[in-house]
């Protein structure tokens, strides 16, 4: 199975209004509330993808009760509905393809006696724009703290995989990540690091296998804009492999076993709410299954483009995922930097 | 006691940031959650005055049920502290003067299947601006309604005034609250509608004894901006007692007894969310403490001024409000419109 770890879980709740106008008052026109936090939305990727997941991290207070519900819910999306954007990629060669089982999310999550934050995009109905407010998380105390490494010491004994996931809530020391990395070293299991600023900076001195920034967490991390400089630059802080996410670009992947950059086939409209979540879950759904850095590359980016295309925040359309994969280009660099 | 009914009850939550932006991400430096909807505003400060209150409504799912947690939990603020911007109305006379016991408010709520909504209050920190979102409410089924039908005519039989407030949630008829004002009249209890539009309309066609529209309200009720002219048509149309409230402006009373204008001692600076349930409160409490109309008026006056005046959206300044009581001017109309 692969662990995913979410310090600082949200329920995310979406706000469909026509348009937001500050100061003015809006009515709700359409509303979804669900599980989030960047591990559980990996874990929600990784089960569809017919991936065993167990999901670990702080819950706690009555929103946190809420979304441990919905996680007991989630159930298997039925995905071979039409999507006008999906369709449009390439409309005639949708054929019914077989999809895995979705496999089962197993909830982890340490109780905390704080509230779990919850999160809100109000998204603009006409254009699609997203505004975001995100509640600060609950305080964790010391022993709560104690209770998740112990909790995550016990999951690391069944993990082919682990992913550290997201923002620290109040209370949390900023190492925290390099504690987590250290025990999954040590135990030889694959470990990806998905964070940023200061715990970013952090996690990478304990050497995780991999991280996942974006462009603009590369640059924070390393001080370059330009992608390679500060792929390879990310790499001597100490991050065996680094995938940069450059958005509709596509991937650079700078590994021990050489560089590549893939990208996706065609430019896409949608939302990109989730797509590194999904890339995440492509890229350890990959390693476990033994693909080749190219396949793994393919398959993050077709993940993250489908993510894009879904009309929901965060959820992959399967028909555009499988259509996508096999028109990923992935290019091999040769040259030294 | 006084009943008041809030048929879409709410969980308020108020999110403090810097300043809104459009499409921009944000997170929430402080906030506060709160038992909302009209009728509990009331009843917060109707308590505050010493009024035994009970509630009632409908409430449901895990939002319905962080609501009643935090009602139950209701207790005496301490409203001794300074505020800066109270003092500011008169700093050199602040006294301490007897505090009424806050009263009881009981939970006559009826559990509804459907989740209570969520409103949202966005307040720019830096101005004071505040950007609203309200969900809708849930849906209420004919088999709800009726559990309420019994529940309010049950509560009646102990009630001294009702107070009839908000908006109406989905599955209710834009004509409940002429079915909830008719038992009320019948028995010869004192019932007030404090609603808009088309709910509004139809509530005042079963003559409830007061109406408390604001000047918004009130023209699209009648289709006059003239206050005195709209609120003699609103009388016309079935309210015995009309006091339209005009913002800093103070209180146009129509009654079957008299003209009156009540005007604050001085305009205040602050957030005038809840002052309007708070002139309902001044309203109910001094109508049944058996007040004369000037003086019913002058306490609804200072309640919401104190209210626009407390630091906290929607609780109202106690210091500011017993400074503010003896200077509320009330000058009685006698010419006939």
């Amino acid at each position: 199975m692969i662990l995913t770890v979410t310090l600082n879980t949200a329920l995310d709740l979406t706000y469909g209004v026509p348009e937001l106008v500050p100061h003015a008052s809006h009515r709700v026109g359409d509303m979804a509330e669900r599980p989030g936090g960047k591990g559980l939305n990996v874990a929600r990727v990784l089960s569809a993808l017919g991936q065993a997941t167990v999901v670990t991290g702080f819950a706690g207070g009555s929103t946190g009760a809420v979304l441990r519900e919905l996680l007991a819910q989630l159930a298997p999306r039925d995905t071979t509905g039409t999507d006008t954007r999906a369709a449009a990629v390439t409309p005639a060669t949708t054929t019914p393809l077989s999809t895995p089982a979705p496999a089962p999310i197993t909830d982890a999550l340490v109780t905390v006696a704080g509230n779990t934050r919850r999160t809100i995009a109000v998204v603009d109905r006409a254009t699609g724009d997203t505004t975001q407010l995100n509640e600060p998380g609950p305080l964790v105390t010391a022993d709560e703290w104690a209770a998740l490494l112990d909790r995550y010491e016990e999951l690391l004994t069944g993990a082919d995989a682990v992913a550290l996931c997201g923002s620290l809530p109040p209370g949390i020391h900023v190492g925290a990540y390099a504690e987590l990395i250290r025990p999954a070293r040590a135990a030889g299991i694959p470990v990806l690091l998905d964070t940023s600023g200061e715990p970013l900076r952090r996690g990478i001195a304990a050497r995780p296998d991999l991280i996942k920034p974006n462009a603009e967490e590369l640059a924070q991390l390393t001080g370059s804009r330009e992608p390679l400089r500060a792929t390879h630059d990310a790499r001597r802080r100490g991050a065996h492999g680094v995938i940069a996410s450059l958005g509709p670009d596509g991937m650079l992947a700078v590994t021990p076993d050489g560089v590549w950059r893939a990208s996706p086939p065609a430019r896409v409209l949608g939302n990109p709410t989730g797509a590194g979540d999904s890339a995440v879950a492509g890229l350890l759904s990959g390693l476990v299954e033994g693909l080749s850095w190219p396949d793994r590359l393919r398959r993050a980016v077709a993940l993250s483009t489908a993510t894009v295309l879904s009309p929901t925040a965060g959820d992959f359309d399967r028909a555009a995922y499988e259509e996508l994969l096999p028109g990923v280009d992935v290019e091999e660099h040769t040259a030294a930097v």
